[in-house]
């Protein structure tokens, strides 16, 4: 427990932080960041003293959606789901927790990020970390050996959040798998062509798909004279061309991992190399990169699928798809442009999505295959190889709500097409016959819940929540037998028979 | 720990237990409950030999939901969705689990039932437990003060589960609330109105609608006589008429809670009382529940809302609406009949709908006010007026599969269209194409993902997943230029020209 003078300072200062970026006019993610930490700070000052003061606050790293980043989120689903239906996915749905046992083993390292729960007698349980292990589960227990499937849902990690930058503690994962012995190739193409779907229907801006295969990767380590014991080491050395200059990369390799100056620099030569279809045919013909057969298996499968995504993309659309061979890991996914890796025949390519650093550009989509991770569920062993692609779901959101910030339009968070209204005292009654009416014909309407609301209010809730059309009751209309419609944004009106639902669905069809 | 022998003795009978179900062929789900038991019995054997034997099953009280159970999933959402929308809610999404301290003091005895996270350092927390106090905390948190949302999420209680009557530790909730400051009854009986229309599109069978409120059983108690100390004790008494008779209920309040022969029949002659309008009319007369102004009260409302609820529903369809007032506690819900029984102004009402017992038929909604919430998160103590509706989803989902069990039509778990075939061999980059044209009209469609499968095999996949047409590619259609339709239902052919998508989609309405 620290000095309680000690937080007392701290939470001066904090609370200077938080001042300072007021005054700024920071974003509002920025201000909440700190706001939070000056209430945490408060929280463990009232413990020390006794007397309990209540925090109003989420969990750490985890965030409330308000209706209109729902309405975001939802048009986002939508286009996804979408994207996935047409492919003939089903779906799935497991628990948000699994027994702890589940998990072990199948993130390494990452494993210290995943939640448990509390031991309150019975199973041991952790909070999913992500779909991809109990999607296995799930086919291993339910022997399921084929299956196209999407899950969409929260996965949960124990990780720094940096919410500002869109990386939270709760996070949708949204994940598109086919499982199942296939011919090679034809499943993986059909994901990429998902990949690409979804992100130009999205309209995030220009893309970039690479792939590699772990095969090739490991192949030219062999080749250019990594020792077998230092493949994994410096692999992750290349990992970080994304975020420094190759200078500093080989600095790295040769001066810390040891490698030769000559080694060095042939992946140099190897890891600059971009290209497609034609890159692979170069290198299957390269001397030294034939050598090994792994990165010729890799380079094989790789024109395969070169040449199974022209047959399905540049069949209408020529030199559009812009499928890119990275010589790089996986890992390189961040670069100045959106990007989607997928690798073929490597298990731990499902974890590029959601731990990228940068918000504005950077990957929105990464996966690969993970033929082994069923049969570490299977009594048997039997295998089911996997392939499948996971959508950066929380980055899209972050850009989506960005250009909603951005854009002079209004994000409507209710669908509301018509706002029955009155324009004396004691209609109330008379307001909800009519509304009932337009219930009943499938019309979306809302009416105040105030006995005698001003014309005036009502004619505002319209304005502010993109309302198109008031139905506005008088007595006079109602001795008449009609209803006065007015489209809210030009202040048009007309009278209609009081019963003439039609005429109301026709207007909508117009003012919509 | 138990005697290693007493556990294999155990995992014998379970043994017989399981395959007794299966030789009666019983219902998956109570011979998955018998095979958990079993499984679970078996790890406690795996743990004490030391050797461990991986469990591969999901938490206890939590399950996996297949395509089938989607597909049904889906439906209903769309319909309860469609009902919200239709009534101009927004929607929000909170984090799954909250800070412990926001759950504290919610629940009363339930609160032993709430799943804790293990401190891991950092923050206290626990899963929620229902949406109703998240949603209080992200009033008073973002000092939002009137909206109208719907929130359908998992919640998690640690109860005992009985899955073969759809009761879970990881179950969905779906609320509608209204919260602010309103004229009185009117969103109460929007909300009635809205259960009404849901339960009548799900076409779940007859239902009745209960209310009551508080001040009517409270007041009616004391003018029967019932001690203030005792209304408690006594309203769970009466709470269990639905499960055994007045003659007992009876005998329990005057043997085991002491309270007077007389008190107690006077007791039965009101909570034997049901009706509509007439019954709160009449009970506004009657000369003894009169002298209680509580009673009085809640009488009032009752009329008011039954008066709002005559003008929404009967304007056009005359005493349709199957609302009843009834004079027992708002813990009765399950009766012959579906039942949703709202209560304004209590804070429990909304404990409900999961609790209950049967599930062929019982309660699939409940509901009630909650005025005080928001103000228990408020710092100032600011109160925000609310009243919700929550649908008993788990048991409308129960109710659906079994249904479509029971049905000769099957569950469609995709919604392909159609299905890109080949008679003979080698024709993949054809059917790629072709498939893409498809994808690019938005016709949801699906290919083998084999090289050369068989015609026979392609046309059985469409057979068993439902997909009503089969595009039917061979060398001499491309050499015409043409595509082969086939219905697969009615096995009827048609031949036309390559690129008349317009064609297909044609077909597919005639075929859908």
């Amino acid at each position: 427990m620290e000095d309680k003078a000690q937080i007392q300072e701290a939470i001066k200062s904090q609370g200077e932080v938080v001042r300072k970026l007021k005054s700024e006019k920071a974003s509002k993610d920025q201000i909440d960041e700190e706001v939070a930490k000056l209430l945490e700070l408060k929280a463990q000052l009232g413990g020390d003293d006794g007397k309990h003061q209540f925090v109003l606050k989420t969990a750490k790293g985890t965030r409330d959606y308000n209706p209109k980043q729902m309405a975001i989120r939802e048009k986002v689903f939508n286009t996804i789901i979408g994207c996935f239906k047409r492919h003939g996915a089903e779906t799935i749905d497991t628990p948000v927790f699994e027994l702890k046992e589940t998990l072990t083993g199948k993130y390494g390292e990452d494993s210290k990020l995943i939640y448990d729960l509390k031991d309150q007698g019975g199973e041991l349980l952790s909070l999913r970390y992500d779909l991809t292990v109990p999607f296995a589960r799930y086919l291993a227990m339910n022997k399921i050996t084929n299956i196209k499937r999407y899950h969409i849902a929260k996965v949960y990690r124990r990780d720094n959040p940096a919410m500002t930058r869109g990386r939270y503690r709760e996070f949708y994962q949204c994940d598109f798998d086919i499982a199942g012995q296939y011919d090679a190739m034809i499943p993986d193409a059909e994901c990429l062509k998902i990949v690409h779907e979804i992100l130009s229907e999205l309209d995030l801006g220009d893309f970039r798909i690479k792939v590699n295969d772990r095969r090739i990767l490991d192949g030219m380590f062999a080749v250019c004279g990594v020792p077998d014991d230092k493949f994994r080491t410096i692999c992750s050395t290349v990992d970080k061309l994304d975020k420094m200059p190759w200078e500093d990369v080989k600095k790295e390799m040769v001066n810390e991992k040891g490698l030769s100056e000559e080694a060095a620099d042939q992946i140099g030569e190897y890891v600059s190399m971009q290209g497609g279809m034609d890159l692979a045919e170069r290198l299957l013909q390269d001397q030294k990169m034939c050598q090994s057969k792994l990165a010729c298996a890799g380079l094989s499968d790789i024109k395969l699928l070169f040449s199974y995504l022209q047959a399905h993309y540049n069949s209408f659309f020529h030199n559009l798809f812009p499928l890119y061979l990275f010589l790089v890991s996986l890992h390189i996914l961040s670069l100045p442009c959106y990007s989607a890796g997928v690798a073929p025949v490597t298990a731990e390519a499902q974890n590029g999505a959601p731990g990228e650093e940068s918000v504005s550009v950077g990957s929105v989509a990464g996966g690969g295959r993970y033929d082994g991770l069923v049969g570490m569920f299977d009594p048997k062993g039997r295998k089911v190889p996997c392939v499948g692609v996971s959508i950066g779901i929380e980055r899209v959101f972050s850009i989506m709500e960005q250009k909603a910030e951005a854009s002079a339009e209004k994000v409507r968070t209710t669908e509301v097409q018509v706002m029955v209204a009155s324009a004396q005292k004691n209609l109330l009654e008379e307001k909800l016959k009519l509304i009932t009416e337009l219930w009943n014909a499938g019309i979306k309407a809302e009416v105040m819940y105030k006995k005698n609301p001003k014309l005036l209010s009502q004619l505002q809730h319209c304005e502010e929540s993109g309302i198109p059309l008031v139905a506005i009751l008088g007595e006079q209309e109602l001795k008449d037998g009609v209803v006065k419609l007015r489209v809210v944004a030009t202040r048009e009106e007309a009278v209609n028979m009081f019963e003439e639902l039609l005429v109301i669905q026709c207007w909508l069809h117009v003012s919509a």
